[in-house]
């Protein structure tokens, strides 16, 4: 058995990460810190996991968590990284959910999160975790830096086209649709019920985070620069994400159901639907699964990418546990088995 | 493995029941049937199943149905009573989800459901399904009668009080609250996300078929007549019912919160909350648990116990898998123990 | 015209009482204050009010709320009451949305609501402002107190009966379901999209601050001690509060129907449905009605009144404005004609 | 007064133009026909018009009709372009919600809407009710189109960039997503709040019905032919449409935001935010705007409009009457002047 431990579990993140973890057949749960919540049970915070999760929060203590095979960062950004030195060198594996890791350049990561980096040499030696670009270095990685939810379902969308050059890379949009978990569990006026049900609107127009990360994942694949405009909108709804992905193809178009169907035969958690299909978030809701379909409107030069995942699953913890799994050499599905809840 | 068949299998409560049947570890499901939908894979319907269930929805066919231990009913009321009796003959056992063996008396049967009884003598021997009050009885059962969604919440709410008699049997009360997945998947003006999001209101406060369903079962309960009055109401969510339920105390009164607690120790799926709770319908989500908790507000006479579950899972197919488990000599819990989706 | 200011615009009731005062003929809008957004336009918080409202949030000013001829307080409990009596020296009718004038006993202002009251005097003088109740009262009166959004549901709906002593006075139910905007609209987990969507809970059943407030009134029509039970619950929508009451009849039972019917001939605010309707809260979203309908499930003994309004609207501002008109001998309907919003 | 009436009123927009016409102060309702529901108080189907609206639905009666001085039709497609010949003989003026006289090319009908077109020399005299783009032809028209809702939101936010030729007219993306009731009221399984609320997904990619009435009006404007790639998608929401519109600027590119601005200086329902505004959806809920504001993200060649409306508003009902309002030389806002609902 894996012994885990969560930095941070209060939030979206961390119950899902419970919810994964308390059913993975080869994880033993020992500790999960909160210093907010220290003392309280983790079920009178999160009732639905009664019966299942015994462990109450705890202050953060290196000397437990050093004791743990893997750590689980649920953090805010900028936690992570002024804790995860000491347990690497620990000998402990480090999988941050939060973004500390996960821009390979400390300047970029300073312009976009407001923070000088507080350990960039770890940072180097950081693997992100998208299994499908990078499942070989994540294997032998001490640390990896887990994705965040855009950037899962626009790169996966994207890949296939990017990785052979079939497209303008300097004109591609994603157009993406988010529910409101992917905020986080922090109290906000704007994430009221009463404020962003039947509602939607963009964010972020200007620039949001996901932006320099999902730009570093397309131009590895291609190995070129890319430009991309990327617009968040908020759905009145909890979880699910929504990628409409538009690119211009260039002169010689292969077949791309064709392309994407080789491109992911081997991985568990994309699925390809049929030419034409119109993926539904609920689709994937509660599993680890990003779901795409492609289209070419009028047979014209624009290919249509729609990809769904469950923003607190494949884009947040059940990535995080497909990680583990790959770290750990289990069967990457281990624990990752659920149904979508429909409806 | 258990060889389980589905009749009708395109509606909430079979496509949960497949959810469920897939990650059941001793079950092995062979057919499911659809008279519209014969030929359609399964997974083109409820594409939440891709990669899950391979099967294509069948004609119902009884040479196959009869090569089945177990096959569940999840058709519109009035069916299974028609063929039930040729797959008890035939040796197979049968739990069905719909109403048509619920009520003992077929008088009640035609008064409510508005039709003649197809075999009287069958409904004679059916067991009512709900655990907490009939497992012995249902173990050795060829036909279970899966309780109504409604009943199972109500039900188990007043068990405790109305099988101790401390409460005025006449003049109880329960206050209903449904998500829309209660009323099923057929397409109705009524159930359209226009017609019903950002709104509620009660129905069929008249009489309603779970009514009489309820009575039966607390009246067993108590050994005496009981008097109900029952108002459903319709919210705008897809699941999760919320029963508020009212009785007055007599005279003497023990510990309520000992008296829950001890009836229910041994009960893997009802959870009983600390006093003063406030169970949420969420924490059950996708889970086969009815959480409870007990007041008594200004310690008055009046008691009034708050009683959740989701009406898919522990109201209909979780439930119903829990009846297979018992039937079949398996673990209660067996394929049960899924931790509610939250958020 | 009727100069008009508030205090305490930026939450639920504020901006609802500005979308209905800027569209009401006979007012005009003099000032808005609030400390925390003073100098921000009105229309940057809402923009649902550019191009209807030109002002900005001010300080709160008594030399200029002192040139209105009504203020009304939109401020959180315990704020009306220490700036009130200067208003009323001046010569300012006032209408406080706020709890601080409900209660007329300071006793029980101070019990409920954890704070001295800060001027018993003036409460002396201040009138319930449920004009179906007390039309008369509020006519000349200096200081009204609008009713909080579930004593209005619940009151109208339990009057008559109450009034003619045709029940069981000490058994009173009242189980009532409201949308999140009845809470306010400061940031709070609970009432996260995220939390409360796909959701329902009761709340508070050991009780509620509108508890003394229904009981008050209700004892008031009865000239007796009234006895309730109170349950509120949290429903997954923005606005509405839907009132399920349930109570016990007496040996002599008139026409329920034609007893409401003949109550209510004259109100301009409050609809009786046929006999056996089912009110839904989305008929009065945005509007002022009151919609009520009659059950007496298999004519037993226990009446089931339903009672519909929209919290912010008939629960709070637009009662606010309801009383506006009775204080200024305007025409009750006066700027309250909206038809709700369906779908 | 302007003496109205409404053919097929049972649907969304039938409410709506309900809605907005009792309360318009120079309209007096005189008729409302429905097939189906001939007979039914127009109040008993829809209960938020309880003591607004005393008509009861019609038999579609041609002698009746005549005697309006306009007509608005909102029927299903197909219905009108075979009532309406007679209606303008008769000297009726005439406003169609549906689609029947949208698209000027005949042939272009057939084969999106899978139909002949039943008049088309009177489709050669329909003018496309988009004030912002055709006022003066709408003033003397006796035909008027009323566009569709996408069309509403999308060519409004274009036209300013369109007109100028300011950007690559062939690559224009608008994804767009749009509430439930966009759908209207007939009863279907993938519109019922089980299947819609809690998730999003894109539909027609292919090709929707409202593409080629988009490209004619961006074509009228641009004086040439565009190319669009239009995306719609189904929120969890009843009202509302967001479009989110990108184009690549050519080489000299104005002040955009002050471009729009003098573009709609004199529209009364097209309301500029400051740059770099996030219009929500809500904003305009149950109100005649559509809102939109501008973005340059990093200052790039990709212009990225945001435009919102209410589908049931602007983009149906509201702006039917709008353009009534011009047909009668009324002030264009008359009975239009609505505060959206917010929250």
């Amino acid at each position: 058995m894996i012994r885990a431990g969560i930095v941070g579990g209060t939030g979206y993140t961390g119950v899902e990460l419970l919810r994964l973890l308390t059913q993975h057949p080869e994880v033993d749960l020992v500790a999960i810190t909160s210093r907010s919540e220290a003392g309280t049970p983790v079920a009178d915070m999160f009732p639905n996991l009664r019966g299942h999760v015994d462990l109450a929060f705890s202050e953060p203590d290196f000397s437990q968590l050093k004791k743990c095979d893997v750590v689980f960062f649920a953090t805010p950004n900028g936690t992570a990284m002024t804790l995860v030195p000491q347990l690497l060198e620990a000998g402990v594996r480090v999988i941050d959910l939060a973004a500390d890791f996960r821009l390979r350049d400390p300047k970029s990561w300073t312009q976009w999160y407001g923070m000088a980096h507080a350990c960039p040499d770890v940072l180097a030696e950081a693997v992100y975790g998208l299994p499908e670009l990078n499942r070989e270095a994540i294997r032998g990685a001490r640390l990896v830096a887990n994705p965040g939810c855009y950037p899962t379902a626009v790169q996966l969308g994207f890949l296939p086209l990017v990785e052979q050059g079939l497209v303008e890379l300097d004109v591609l949009v994603a157009d993406c649709k988010s529910g409101v978990s992917g905020a986080g569990r922090k109290a906000s006026v704007g994430f009221m019920l009463g404020e962003c049900s039947e509602n939607m609107n963009a964010y972020a127009v200007a620039g949001h985070r996901h932006l320099p990360e999902i730009l570093q994942g397309l131009e590895q694949a291609a190995g070129k620069p890319v430009g991309l405009t990327f617009v968040p909108h908020l759905a009145p709804m909890i979880r699910g994400i929504h990628a409409t992905l538009y690119a211009r193809l260039g002169d010689s178009v292969p077949d791309l159901q064709d392309l994407y169907a080789r491109r992911y035969a081997n991985e568990p958690f994309v699925d390809l639907l049929p030419t034409g299909s119109h993926p539904q978030t609920r689709s994937v809701r509660g599993a680890n699964t990003c779901r795409i379909a492609l289209h070419r409107p009028q047979d014209g030069n624009t290919v249509v990418v729609l990809s769904v995942i469950d923003n607190l699953v494949k884009g947040a913890s059940g990535q995080a546990v497909q990680n583990m799994n790959i770290l750990f050499d289990l069967e990457e599905t281990s624990g990752l088995q659920h149904v979508a809840v429909v409806p």
